[in-house]
């Protein structure tokens, strides 16, 4: 009698680092990605008795990656991720659904005086990220993290809720500063995913920068919201946004006034607001943003 | 004509920071929690508009926390969540659902020679955690991460699918090593949580140490199916086991043997296994585990 | 009689996350500084009996750095640590040395179509420092951290000791990368540092892009000697170099050639090149670099 | 005309992560080092033209770490970094000085019913560190860092230096806490290792335990006292205790009292208080602490 059973399961290499190097003549091209890979299946077996005649090896993942890489180069990191998936799910038969994440570190060339430009500087900023499911169905979100941003102004908060345990001031005017995680998802498995991606980037950028702000929230949803308003082929747009305080630094007691120029900023705790903006229509997202 | 629309949205204050002393005359007693707080409700109208008349403040939600371990003290991680999950949304009728999520970091006395016991020492290893949600039903799930074991024999691997891409070869005895993230979801909100904790952690580890591995996914299951053998009040437990790989070196260009006892402990990539068990019978999580 | 004694000491307020930013109109700019302050002096009483009437709270410490930002604002890191560890050895008769170290983490403007100029993003990159040191005499070191740059070609590794524990095989062609530290010393405490920084890392730049490589080392020296050449105020420069290998996958197994095109990005082990190049005649350092 | 020099330099692999078992029969036993090595001699060549004959390559370094584990096993982090910094210097003509970091992660047995002695838990808490150098003196500094220890009373601060920055106010009452990274030098390169190791360890929690403290220093200067005062091998003690601040948080205007019991544990800023204790006639340590 069996009491007990397998639930959700998926297994894979996770953060393989590879860099791709495209040579053409003295002119080289660089991609770094750290590649992610979870495979679900008929994984009964293995779980139950160690019988591992299902399961197509993390080490292999790896060397699948690395392959890839070599034979088909990296066109973006939605076009390889893409590309692994289907791989994985169409070339084994155990293997019913693939997983496949990308961070992508962006480089930039170093200006230099002679011909040879093989050169690069980490750009630092935000890393690009992409995220693929290909089995029932195959969807694709694309991404970013680690983006700061500050408005030094245009933003209030006012008007919430006064309780027991409620002290803070309101405020007409303070810094909103936040460390953008955003995802967005495609309509479709096809797309123009080079083109896309710094159009999508900007508009969240200008959607911040150009809010006037009377919450977080408020700011959130803009960003979503421009970001459908800009790029069609996009159905829903997922943010974290984490509130990094800036407290304006009381200067009175050394006899300073302090205009919202003298900030102490925080690390923990901090406000944190999450939310979705979808466009009306948008497909059943399935398994897409787990 | 609307042609956007909020999706899922929460918001909150994110790793409140708080120590409690109970002071039990010259007996001191310590707990330290990082608290994290996450609310939904009527939250339309402050994405939209800007308009805060719904918002709890977080600023508000960390005075919460404080007060309550004044108050009450803290008896558990999961019934200091409960106590503030019902709170946000028992107290504010615009809060429809609160996540409260704690981790513990664990400290022991150091021993000392006279009578005064307020001097600690943080015991490192594993952090303790807890999940509650609170709204239309109310869920508990207890865990821990950061729990790193080490078998140094009995696990094998071999048997996998061989492909275009398999370079790995077999073996018959390796080093098994993980570093555990474990959780499990009781199947209602009252509980003996001082009590089931530290069993549910012991029968991991002897889970873990007692288990003749032929794959980590064997091992994950073990470790599950012994913790709900162990303790009848968990109804699901989920298991995150990346493989920290340890690869033997070769030492015979060195003209050495190597009888499995000299390891490279690899950083990137890793194997990553992740699985649930549940019992039959188990009610649904709903959004236990989100 | 007394058998032990206080040695070095030093204490203060590490870490204070500032923030400035200066409203000219509508146009705002922002400074973001953490700063560490470390004072040394009278403090034989405070460490043999807790007597701290020669102690400056590191909490006052905190509040100077807020208090200066606000009165005086941020010239530059440089002139900003000099003038508060002047102000503490000056005002101060128990504290005769006081150290500043300062990291600036850099923002560019978010482009926006509107006259509003207050919207930043973090750039990312390499982190500026200043190190000031101000007791019997005055230094200023400058620096940068987290600067990661890569050559995808004109690096070479070979010639080099074989012993019984060596199996790397030469190489004529390999990618080069590091994350840069370098800090380089002022011969005087007078300087034109917002000029003089930006000069600094260009020239560090160029000399990495610029170097045909037969070893770390070669291009840490070039990096230093560059930077002496193009900088007159300059004595001296200190550079950390980690090794951040990239090894050739062999793709052979798979049927594939690899040409250098396809690299796995190491984290661990790492080398790491240490070295500091000077001017002939520069002044004794002191304890500029400490 | 020369106009630039070299000055001090060195170069190593750093951070190999080592795991040793020890197999006697069906008891294991295992040590987890991260080594780090640095070497510098004959090495003008390799940095003024990239001629590498005088250069140990830092892959033969992590090699020979790797063949010493398996050939002679790890007695000690301290015995250990001893033999390898000796191997460096006297098997290399131009190599003159040899320094080797170690870090020690600790490991538990994980009770098990079986025979069966092979399986580990990571016990967290501290990591045990040793530092050797070898050139033409020998010096052996043993550590440890990662020990956070808290006090939740018997600690005071007041008495100090009021300016127009101090607003702090006096306190009787105070919790203090601390991440102690501690390490103190060995008047010879002889030494009971594993005996001397926990002793230290235990004399430096006892001293932070039993101290009545007004003020982090005094604390600092007893710690160092007691492990000089107990250990007769060791000539000098260096500490590094952070300041950890936790602040009594107002309960007032929430209705109720904080007699002590409820803290906000702060990240950043935090006191950085440092400071050397020093037996009378210690050698000269030369490069022992660098």
């Amino acid at each position: 009698m069996t009491r007990f059973r397998l639930g959700p399961n998926r297994y894979g290499k996770a953060e393989t680092h590879l860099v791709r190097v495209t040579r053409d003549g003295d002119v080289h091209h660089i991609r770094d990605l750290t590649v992610s890979v979870a495979l679900s299946g008929d994984m009964e077996a293995v779980h139950l008795t160690g019988d591992n005649a299902a399961v197509l090896a993390t080490d292999t993942q790896k060397n699948t990656v690395f392959a890839f890489a070599g034979e088909y180069g990296i066109d973006s990191p939605e076009g390889f991720a893409l590309r692994l998936a289907r791989h994985f799910v169409e070339s084994q038969p155990t293997i019913r659904h693939a997983r496949v994440a990308v961070e992508e570190h962006p480089w930039e060339r170093i200006p230099t005086s002679g011909g040879k430009r093989h050169s690069f500087v980490r750009s630092g900023g935000e890393t690009r990220t992409a995220l693929v499911h290909h089995g029932e169905k195959t969807t694709v979100v694309s991404g970013l993290k680690d983006l700061v941003v500050l408005n030094s102004t245009d933003s209030e908060f006012w008007g919430y809720v006064q309780d027991r345990y409620t002290t803070l001031q309101e405020t007409r005017d303070r810094v909103l500063a936040t460390e953008v995680t955003a995802r967005w998802r495609h309509a479709t498995a096809e797309g123009d995913w080079e083109g896309s991606y710094p159009a999508a980037r900007r508009l969240l950028l200008e959607a911040f920068a150009e809010t006037y702000s009377r919450s977080l929230q408020q700011t959130l949803y803009a960003m979503g919201e421009r970001l459908l308003e800009g790029r069609p082929e996009v159905c829903e747009v997922r943010l974290e946004l984490p509130n990094k305080h800036h407290f304006a630094v009381d200067l009175e007691p050394f006899g300073l006034a302090n205009d919202n120029e003298v900030f102490y900023a925080a690390d923990r705790p901090y406000g944190l607001i999450e939310g979705a903006v979808l466009r009306d229509g948008a497909p059943d997202p399935g398994p897409a943003w787990s």
